[in-house]
């Protein structure tokens, strides 16, 4: 039987409700609204190639033959569905691989391939870079810009089956860890022996830490802990001609040459295949807090997040904002109560993680207190048990699913200098207000219904969301690519976190300069000099 | 006048003993005892290209001619000692860039320029790749590799000129500095509104921002706030052929691409030159307590390490051991008593940093009282005033003055994991009395008087001091390569945090594979095509 993504994620979905944590349900609960119940059959989803013509296949890339496919089951073994072929198998079993989870992507591949050992997956590199074969590296398949999946009928190798863990140092919290090791799996492991992973997201019940590298996942933890840059101590990976190389060593200092390890971390595929890492991973903590503020304006959101980082300094582990306009929507969709009295024009959650509960409770009530006393806020709740925390990280964790039933969305996550990111908002708003597009008094018909703003102030992360009537060419230019000219012009980021994948490449420009990119390309030509891994993607078309 | 190296790093010596802040001198001492008093003439530094022969100057790089004197003269103007040359200036003006400050290592350069701008800069590495005119790019010339002085006739770049704070983002601590700014005086210009720099090192008062960059300086504060792999935001960077880059952008997240600026962090100036740098900086710490501890054996070390990992956790700042020979060599050579009434074989220095001083009080107190309970440490005491933290920290960082009065002095930073780390010091002891190398009753006249052990704990870094009646050569081979394969015996890195400059390049394959190193020389062609950008180091000899 195939254990696939779907099946653990779903599973993992009824986890994630049941567990304590209130967060890390973002994407979970994304899942369980654009995935059709299971009684309705769901429309197909549209191949890539047809959505996207001007992404034609490169003729330079072989076909897959019933004689490659052969010498496949030579190297896996055709145990436990170490291949996965149209010879063989269904086109459901193929979809699951061919399928990006929004149903947004769809590939034409009629070969997966789900090696055991790094070894295995050296010798089908070794193969395919032989006879150019082109392939896409896929973990959980969790990512959201199409990253992960074919576009034409590359062959996709999946780290599923390479889960083991292979080391824990329980003096320094070093982990080591196969690239197809599930995020959740890993936390738990850690935490029975007094650690945590560093990262946290929603996907973490499926996504794997191969590809959470691969793809340089942000998350919840970020403020905290730092990024996958500091965290990710080296890596085994397999270049594309099949060598096996160990990238740094599980150290937290080592000044031998080169940090390469690092340029695999957000290369989504494009470098070589991560097979294994080692990340350095804290304690975890025993008392963790949660907060909501009300705040007037943007200015004292700001000022409260420069407090947050004197006042609580080491224990802060989140500082997330969003508008009015987010918790009406979560209201008006959802059986949410606001947990303030006041209705502000912005709110903050914050959380703080730290060893000792009675040090942390007093930190933060003083905090809060003295921000009271000062007007910095002009409400704020502090959670006193675990189901009012799960209360006040619900709201925030709703906003996604509040714009998705408000009716279509236009989602941008964009990285922003702190004291510039809500302006994003501000002049997204004008200009659809200026072009009648915006719904209001004197516009009771325009598509967008709401402009909202949310994200995790820490990070300089904005969300930006539109609700609108349904997409139309139309409204489509009127936000693209002034939305990324914005960006531009604030010297951001039109990715913060979700990569560049299929979605985000063409765009690519308006984060890099041309010769950032062309130094790119000469990366990407001495790693992989025939262009087989992960394809058509990360880079912008020509 | 000239604004010499030198006259900087005399004068931050008087300045780091004058301030509270009781670390951050380990350099200064090194420099107070291996530069000669002025009234003594210093022997003169011998020439590396005299002392390693073998580094044959390349005969693909140009020499330096009046010519291009008068054209470097143009592009960055003969103000304020911009250029230095030996048509004008005198021997002792062009020691100072090609001499490295232990008079290890000296180059014979005629010509040193120091732009003031990045234009600049890109201007010159235009015309010296135009011309394969060979250049080293240099800070503070702090390191202790012999990286940043010429080996032969190379054209010094220094960015001692480039010394203006950009900007500081208030809000999230994000702050941009030329290349050339000073360590310390950008700690201080933070400190005045808040924050903190993320490292912090000997050479604080000397070193400048790019020159930690480019070595990936370690040092004091890394377990903390973690490596400049995770603090570094982002880049500005003139390439071999003057290309302006801007590697990342001032953000905590940005996904749009490789990292390409991780490959900087480490890379001793054979890509590229450093000219700016967005660096992510802490809020400063209100609080800071220091504690040493008695132990009875090094597994014991890393059980108190674990603890304070757990019940210290977040404001935990370092955790420094050293062994009781050094403690003895302390006494022996300098005015200091022992902090503790119990001789133990082990040593552990901590410190926490916090935001809340009776919180951290508190809690290292608790922690403290069970360790002693548990019989974990057999002695410890909690420093009460800023003078007994002083006299803590004076122990373990007057280790390396104290080593260097006892005789000749081989000294590695090694990085192995911390389970291991002092297994290597019993080896190198267990081999030396084999060979009838070590002083004991038994054999009294041996050349090794000691065999000291200390280091960051925190990181797994071990400092290996081997005191001596002189250098041979005999002793030489029968430390090295042993030393190296010991590490490598046990996945170490052979260079936690000095780098490989000169000195360490010959042995990069202790600790990189042939595959690894060959993709490090495909990234150097690839950004460097001509090589001009400080040859003959970071390679092995070939």
């Amino acid at each position: 039987m195939l254990r696939t993504p779907l099946v653990r994620r779903l599973a993992n979905s009824a986890h994630a409700l049941a567990r304590p944590t209130p967060r890390a349900r973002t994407l979970s609960v994304a899942f369980s609204t654009s995935r059709p119940a299971a009684s309705k059959a769901p429309a197909a989803v549209p191949f890539t190639s047809d959505k996207f013509p001007e992404l034609v296949r490169d003729s330079r890339f072989g076909s897959v033959t019933p004689e490659h496919v052969a010498r496949f089951r030579d190297i896996t073994g055709d145990v436990d569905a170490a291949v996965i072929s149209a010879g063989t198998n269904t086109a459901q079993e193929l979809d699951v691989y061919n399928e990006d989870w929004m149903r947004k992507y769809k590939g034409r591949t009629t070969l997966v391939l789900r090696p055991k050992t790094t070894q295995e997956v050296s010798a089908i590199l070794r193969y395919c870079n032989e006879h150019t074969l082109a392939v896409v590296p896929q973990g959980g398949n969790t990512g959201l810009v199409g990253g992960s999946v074919p576009v034409h009928d590359e062959i996709v190798i999946s780290t599923v089956r390479m889960n083991a863990v292979r080391s824990l140092d329980e003096v320094s919290g070093i982990l080591t860890a196969e690239a197809g090791c599930v995020l959740e799996v890993l936390d738990l492991h850690l935490r029975e022996r007094g650690f945590c992973m560093p990262l946290d997201l929603g996907a973490k019940g499926s996504c794997n830490i191969g590809g959470n590298v691969a793809s340089n996942a942000g998350g919840l933890r970020l403020l905290r802990y730092g990024s996958l840059h500091g965290t990710v101590l080296s890596m085994e990976v397999v270049l594309a001609d099949g060598t096996i190389m160990e990238l740094g060593k599980p150290l937290r200092k080592d000044n031998t040459g080169y940090d390469l390890k690092q340029l695999f971390i957000g290369s989504e595929g494009t470098l070589g295949m991560i097979t294994a890492v080692s990340i350095l991973t804290p304690p975890k903590s025993s008392a963790v807090n949660v907060a909501m503020l009300g705040v007037k304006s943007f200015a004292e959101v700001q000022e409260a997040f420069r407090r947050a980082r004197l006042e609580l300094g080491e224990i802060l582990s989140a500082f997330e904002f969003f508008d009015r306009t987010c918790m009406d929507l979560v209201k008006r969709h959802l059986p949410i109560r606001e947990p303030l009295e006041t209705k502000s024009p912005f709110y903050v959650l914050i959380e703080t993680s730290g060893s000792n509960k009675d040090h942390d409770d007093e930190k933060l009530a003083t905090f809060l207190e003295r921000l009271l006393e000062e007007e910095v806020v002009q409400d704020g709740a502090l959670a006193s048990d675990t189901a009012q925390a799960h209360a006040m990280w619900n709201v925030r964790e709703s906003i996604t699913e509040a714009c998705s039933k408000e009716g279509g969305n236009f989602k941008y996550d964009l990285s922003v200098p702190v004291p510039q990111l809500y302006a994003i908002v501000d002049a997204m708003r004008a200009r659809l207000a200026d072009l009648g597009l915006l719904r209001s008094d004197s516009a009771p018909t325009a598509p967008v219904t709401n402009v909202v703003g949310f994200g995790h102030i820490g990070d300089g992360n904005l969300h930006l969301n539109l609700t609108t009537t349904g997409w139309t060419r139309e409204l489509n230019d009127a936000i693209e690519p002034f939305v990324y000219e914005l960006v531009q012009a604030r010297n951001g980021s039109i990715s913060a976190e979700h990569g560049l994948g299929l979605m985000k490449a063409p765009y690519l420009e308006y984060s890099k300069s041309p010769e950032a990119i062309e130094l790119m390309r000469r990366v990407k030509a001495a790693f992989d000099p025939k262009g087989i891994l992960n394809p058509y993607k990360y880079f912008p078309r020509q």
